[in-house]
């Protein structure tokens, strides 16, 4: 990251359930330390949880404030620093205006899906275009992915992840993690 | 994967405390849905799970029944499928053991560290030597990581993953998703 200007996003709404239809979804708060760990390796400045739904919020909120100012992070500094980068938004708005006013700079949103998007780009593509001082936002769905919806609103699209074979369920914490390393190191 | 020859093993002893001492580690269901995904994905032949703790692998039988043959499967087809490349033994040993006879092949082991290991070479470059026939195991600890004794005895020893800085804190689910990444695809 040159210019510190990477942000991840993790949408609990508007995501997908199995049957594509859009639905808000439930936190699961090992997604925030795995991707929290994940961005503190590869230099992103700041993950945000974005939930609508305020119990969810809170919890969210619970979990940074035990590893960041309660016991969690008195045992485990390395992992304060890592959920020291979360930041709570109610919506994918909030977290782009938060963004925006973070380095006064225009925002970049970069929609991520297990399947191919028309015009998606590969993820080692993305390096070039973080050489400009804008930030940017790499955008991931829980469930069963961003709704179509959110991704119409993305400026960039990337490839999925794909192996050898036609199998696309990857965990987002996997989808994440390896995205940031492609981008990174790939 | 050439040749249908890679298979990933979950240690949870001989691993490490934060303290750098061995110690045996609880299971994490979410590791083996991650990991075992991760490896249906790229292409992984067989995922050991390994435990001497005979609650512990009843706990992990439990798992895969369900998604295999239980409702979990008829729900989820897709996490049937990667839960089926999962085998769970009590030994590093004895996985090692499985694997010789199930292809009738060497099995080359390789150790995984989030810290530098003296003469540890970059993920990619087990690409080429995965187009020789034998089997190849990629080893991973859970809890602080694999045990020095248990990284001993391996014939190969991966670089660590990193970023731009010096924080080397993953989830053993991130890592294992980006070295099966860099192997397949880096």
């Amino acid at each position: 990251m040159l210019n510190n200007n990477l942000y991840v996003a993790l949408l609990h709404f508007p995501v997908m359930n199995r049957k594509e239809e859009p639905i808000g979804s439930a936190l699961t708060t090992i997604d925030m330390h795995d991707i929290a760990r994940a961005s503190r390796t590869f230099g992103v400045k700041g993950f945000y949880v974005i939930t609508p739904f305020e119990d969810q919020a809170d919890l969210a909120q619970q979990v940074i404030k035990h590893w960041t100012q309660g016991v969690g992070g008195e045992l485990n500094p390395s992992r304060k620093s890592a959920l020291e980068l979360i930041r709570v938004a109610a919506t994918f708005e909030d977290a782009v205006q938060g963004i925006k006013e973070e380095r006064n700079q225009p925002v970049v949103t970069i929609a991520t899906s297990a399947k191919p998007l028309e015009g998606a780009i590969p993820a080692v593509q993305l390096r070039q275009k973080l050489e400009s001082n804008a930030s940017h936002v790499l955008v991931f769905g829980t469930a069963w992915g961003l709704a179509e919806e959110l991704i119409d609103t993305c400026d960039i699209k990337l490839e999925p992840i794909t192996g050898p074979g036609e199998y696309n369920h990857l965990s987002v914490r996997s989808a994440a993690s390896i995205y940031l390393d492609r981008i990174t190191n790939g």
